[in-house]
């Protein structure tokens, strides 16, 4: 059954914070990505997560990266991905582990794949993009180990290699099926001019907001950034990943009053405010 | 016969975006440029291009250029110009290339600008600024022998250097034959203050607008920015480079009302609404 | 006794600055931290103190956070934490140090600790925060043999760890006997959803204001940098300590109005209107 | 005799600009400092020259300060100042040279203030600043020897080393004939908190404006780089340096209306407005 996702449903999950709480309340979030040429990938994901509200932030990318990631948000620890002894320890205490902005293809990014999707159990999420989506492809087996919570966030291309169903003939149907072999425990993000939800459920949410001037680089990583601070924030739920993919296009339909582009940075920037409005039906 | 670019023409130019679209359709701009000491400027296009709505954007540039690159758009990827297994494919995927802003004329970058224009195909434009040039002028089959739709942009010293022409003698009709004669396939945006379009017909288009506060370094590389992000979104053709032009110096008359001298970054920070205005006008 | 700090208190303590005054009389402030991991912390507190009105700011840091630093906030002058021969210098002819901001626990953080705090004397104010206060608690002579005047900013953990009083435990008057066991000239300021105040009396200060929209990284770093900008212009007393924990919270709460959750360096750089409505109370 | 600048004397020199003119009417300005500690500084001063309106500006610095520089004015081209083959055709292109800011006073930065000072010529103009004038003052027979026309900016220490006149007896006479002695070409900008301007004639102007948020890290390279920017467009004369002082001190009182502190780099971000309304005052 197909239904859309409505801002009341939003306003029910972006509860005010309760006054008496502290940074770690509001998630470890550990974003994996970021190699010499797509460093500016996993930095949108940084910062759209960090406007979201998360807690903690920690990137881990390539070194190359570190300059341009504390000029823009200063808040994010940063980890040369290289660095097993930081990185490991990353993971195992992140709440959210995000990968795949900008990793790349190579066989170091299978690798550090693989770190993350063996090392998480089953307190932790694991939101899996771009990239990492290209590696889980060739590597079924790794999302299908996982035993963290899965969120995968392949737009229609990625999401064909993945579950090997070819654009036009991806139905709700097959979607749900094509999901639920993947893994058992994983909610489907499945991006398009009208954005889906797949959970294991018979339910499928359809995103009625956006806008085409959101079809630029670097959208797809604020998403997924904003993914993982609603996540973060307010647990791993349909409901809570709804809530994101909403507040995206919502945002974004937002600036699209005034700019013919709507550019990534500038959606972050205006997420507080949009997330408080939405905040404040609750009180 | 000279005419001048009109707002309708904008206007009718620069049309909405179809609900239904994807970054893919607003192409994909390779610029490639910015040496150890003018890593400004082939930033300073790629932020024109990007506030533009180009879809996905790559920056060839040298690797000192990274962390300027990426904190001030992150949107943009990056390729070290060395690294000849990342350039020529990113120069066979591209829709527009642009070469030359920053990029110097030493054996290298005489190196880079032939290793662009011979690669390039019919499908393809090539946008020859600055530095390439002066290179193009020294190498004149460079540009007679690229089979890509060309667009160059010097000023008048540079338009001398490629031409023949002393600037005194720069009439329409000199500059209309020296262009047939680099290339049957390219148009010429002949920049002064008040920049005349040329393409391969007797009509001249002449830009109406601007003003003396825009007489600054990095003007011109937003201006190249600029045509490469509406040529990649509505096709190479005189009326898009028109729109550019109009669009550059209608964006630099309103920061003129408040401000005395024009900066490059606050021009492409503006283009989004002012591109959002003439969008508008076919709604 | 426990008293509220009041804005009738912020307002005498922020005294309009004299007509016929110098940089140098705003205070020379050293911030030393920044790992490799950690840059944004230090940056973070600088940019506080920097908006704050301190009159002259260096970091002592990792070199690989200089090119984050500079661009953020080029008032600051930075040296590389290893370079003893200029990194001496530099606490001694400071008036406020900040140690610990993102310094991480390693040995070569302890030796950074240790220098500060032995070469620092009574005419100077050493800031205790972070990584410096974890590494205090394990070497406490530290504290107690520094001869400058201290002021501690633990959250609770790191206050349990510091006085060996457990967090359930940490009355008000267990605080202040063991502030007062640590040093007799120490001020403490220990960082809660209601931050309190201890000096060396009777007297615990709290902060009325505050909001769970604060609860995120970052926070303590930029209550840090205000307190070092608040000190350095106004000296170290309670009542100046009390001031900056008043306007961070003050300066967070109207960016709560709007905004979901409060990101430091929007509090920093609403700090100077902030603190001038202070300022002009007393005129 | 003194007198008072006046907004009057201003506004008559900062003319509109002509409609037909180009970026290298504004002057080329080189700025010669920023070591690896203080590379703010001479970012600092081009972000002033840059919103001050100069066609065309280099930044000759310690390649450490790349990214930042590039990051805030990717307007500025850079050289590494190590490079001797690209900073001496520099040093002859200018029309305006700064030196000074950040530079340090290490036997190289001895070489680099020999280098500018001797190769400069009659028709330059030269600003010697901050480091350079703690050098001058060891090196006498530089400033004499330089051809070019000099403006000096030391506050009134500097000035105490630079002319043998301790701050207690620096009268406008003594200024007056110390300032001859040194050059008989050359203005002083003595800067206090009511900066004063030398030339060779008995006149001595006022900076009637300023404010005590102004006492700031900064703030001078900040009043260089204006100085840098208004005679690179209107000529080196008494005039022009008179309306760079009062154009700096007038932004610098427009910010504290609402701030306690006035950072530099918000001041430069004004001087675009500023100017034009003084532009205005001559159409």
């Amino acid at each position: 059954m197909l239904k859309n996702i409505t801002a009341e449903q939003v306003a029910q999950t972006i509860t005010p914070r309760a006054p008496k709480s502290y940074k770690c309340n509001y998630g470890r979030v550990l974003l994996v990505g970021g190699n010499e040429q797509f460093g500016g990938a996993i930095i949108m994901a940084a910062e759209a997560c960090l406007n979201t509200g998360a807690g903690l932030i920690t990137v881990a990318t390539n070194s190359i990266n570190n300059a341009a990631l504390h000029t823009r948000i200063p808040e994010a620890m940063f980890i040369d991905y290289h660095a097993q002894e930081l990185l490991v320890p990353a993971i195992k205490a992140a709440d959210i582990v995000v990968i795949g902005p900008g990793l790349g293809t190579t066989p170091f990014a299978l690798e550090l794949v693989k770190t993350c999707l063996k090392l998480l159990v089953e307190q932790q999420t694991c939101i899996i993009d771009a990239s990492a989506l290209t590696i889980s492809a060739e590597n079924p087996a790794l999302i299908n180990d996982c035993k963290a919570q899965i969120i995968l966030t392949p737009h229609q291309m990625e999401w064909q290699r993945l579950s090997g169903v070819k654009i036009a003939a991806q139905t709700d149907l097959q979607n749900s099926t094509q999901l639920a072999k993947l893994s058992d425990h994983a909610t489907l993000v499945l991006k398009s001019e009208r954005t889906k939800v797949y959970d294991q459920s018979p339910t499928v949410w359809q995103n009625p907001l956006g806008n085409p001037g959101m079809a630029t680089g670097g959208m797809g990583d604020t998403l997924t950034g904003i993914i993982a601070g609603i996540v973060a924030q307010f647990g791993t739920t349909t409901n809570t990943v709804n809530a994101a993919v909403y507040l995206h296009s919502f945002t974004g339909d937002q600036i699209a009053q005034q700019d013919y582009v709507v550019l990534p940075a500038k959606l972050s920037h205006l997420l507080p405010q949009v997330i408080q409005q939405f905040s404040k039906q609750n009180a």
